[in-house]
């Protein structure tokens, strides 16, 4: 008893200490940014709708930023993450159906030839995106892609690809989430996918990764014990139109901020200015080749469109330059 | 500044002293629950997932508890309160419409004939649903929904619909979220309906509502305005099998406490027990025709079957007596 008087005096005197300690000096809440307008925009977006006597001020629940994924938070290029995974598990599933071996678009992808799989149409790919990710359970898919992304590596940087994360835009997320915003996920990408790696790679949770879905069929294993199996079905395409319906569907708010980086973000940034009040719509765009890649109209992956950067300009959305405002891009850059 | 210094040892002092209060009496943390087998499986449930050193700890972010609405948490009879909305949003409908007066099953809607409407086929529902749920812009709907909910009273209790939920389910949702845990509705309902009051009646925020989901179509208005509108397309029928699905789309990880009252949350119950370590399974029995309504397995709405009750004693899910296991059934109770 005498020790918990003790321990609660100590505390306390620890506690009356920290509120005597002057307020550090200011530190630099994006490191990784150089100084300009879009730095300026962002920090200056979080102070004002979360400051009590703010005009602009945002209430602690509708406080919600979503974050597109690939091109946005991480590299695209020169194909998104989760059609490499796609292709790269072909050799797998052709193991366990032979026959498939001599059939396209199985073969080419067995060729290796890279050249013939970018010439790949819509059903093509579609093929394969049925076969390496339907079919079994998701506590299969789960171990698969843990086990891929621990040991699949970028063709040209040689790293994980869940270290090929722009550091700024991490730290834009943990700017967001310090002053009580939700940070979501809007992703193209396969939702199952992305949560496999968002908690620990950006600290966005599960049940915050709004992406592209497909069904899944509840039954029984053999010894009747319940499991839930991935089936070729599409419920949700979480692209252009379909990011403004995922977020109905899955936040059911409208969000203040948005980032994106692409065609593909369009109707997202359109639908969070809609709404009332400070809103915060940004583009992140890639011409940065030396350091990452630089495309924009031409390329099939994260196409930025001229009539994208026009509408950007007319609506006061900010335009990220990464060879301008990202003092750094990769954590592991020296 | 001086001021601050002397409001700061102000609230240093005042937080010593409240450390030195002694802890007030133990007090029930479900007053509206008779001392019972339910009662304590709930306490002791919440008690040693929580925690740190018990062996059935719950990590935080795990803390996921999902409900059951109609039935569980609110009263469902004579009919699922959102079927009464449809119902009622007829005669507007038919204003707008007025071809649809002579057609069935709006005819008999209009004429009144409650024994009449209890016959009608899935497919006259389903005509019910889609006149009434969709074509409209969501901004729309949910005008027309709260408009609705602060008005329609309950044909029996003569209350607002959100004034018939069960104060002690209210309590165990507190109790959860008091300990760490997320709640979440997950409902055969109308997610968007579920979420226009969700937050304010329950505590549970949209984000955290999985229930039956139409689609909805990105667009603009006359003034190019973004604007969601709903279609009649299901995507995701969230009942029997639909509910683990739908959990695993909408949140994406393995509940460990689940609420259900009817065959509709049986795969839920299964789902949830299926995971490892501590898990909490629960069944509310209509068994109070006096306070509430007593139904079981010939009952349309809320099917308690002999068949579930049986799985419930063989699973060890412990099955909730509103009888004898609620000493309070509503709030407005004297």
């Amino acid at each position: 008893m005498e020790r918990t008087i003790i321990n609660r005096v100590i505390f306390a005197v620890f506690f009356i200490l920290l509120m005597f300690v002057p307020a550090s000096a200011q530190t630099d809440q994006l490191p990784s940014w150089n100084d300009g307008a879009a730095k300026k925009a962002i920090i200056e977006f979080v102070k004002t709708t979360t400051e009590k006597d703010s005009p602009k001020f945002v209430l602690p629940a509708a406080r919600i930023a979503v974050f597109d994924q690939d091109g946005t938070t991480w590299v695209e290029q020169p194909m998104y993450t989760q059609v490499i995974y796609c292709l790269e598990r072909v050799p797998e599933v052709v193991k366990a159906k032979p026959d498939l071996k001599n059939v396209e678009p199985f073969k080419t992808v067995l060729s290796g030839n890279r050249e013939a799989m970018a010439k790949f149409t819509m059903p093509q790919l579609e093929m394969i995106l049925a076969a390496t990710l339907t079919g079994m359970t998701v506590d299969e898919f789960t171990s698969e892609v843990k086990k891929w992304l621990a040991a699949a590596k970028h063709p040209r940087f040689k790293q994980l690809y869940t270290d090929l994360t722009y550091q700024p835009m991490l730290e834009v997320m943990k700017l967001f989430r310090a002053n009580g915003y939700k940070t979501y996920f809007v992703t193209g990408g396969g939702q199952d996918f992305v949560r496999m790696y968002s908690e620990q790679v950006y600290g966005i949770p599960p049940e915050q990764v709004v992406g592209s879905a497909g069904a899944t069929h509840f039954g029984y294993d053999k010894s009747g014990k319940p499991i839930l199996t991935k089936v070729a079905k599409l419920l949700l395409n979480d692209d252009t139109a379909g990011k403004p319906e995922g977020i109905y569907l899955m936040i059911g708010r409208r969000p203040v901020a948005a980032f994106g980086n692409s065609i593909g973000d369009r109707q997202m940034l359109e639908y969070t200015q809609a709404g009332d009040g400070a809103r915060l719509m940004m583009l992140v765009h890639h011409d940065d080749e030396k350091r990452e890649y630089a495309y924009g109209p031409n390329s099939k992956v994260g196409t930025f469109t001229d009539t994208l950067m026009a509408e950007a300009k007319k609506k006061s959305w900010t335009v990220i330059s990464m060879k301008d405002d990202w003092k750094k891009i990769f954590a592991f850059e020296k």
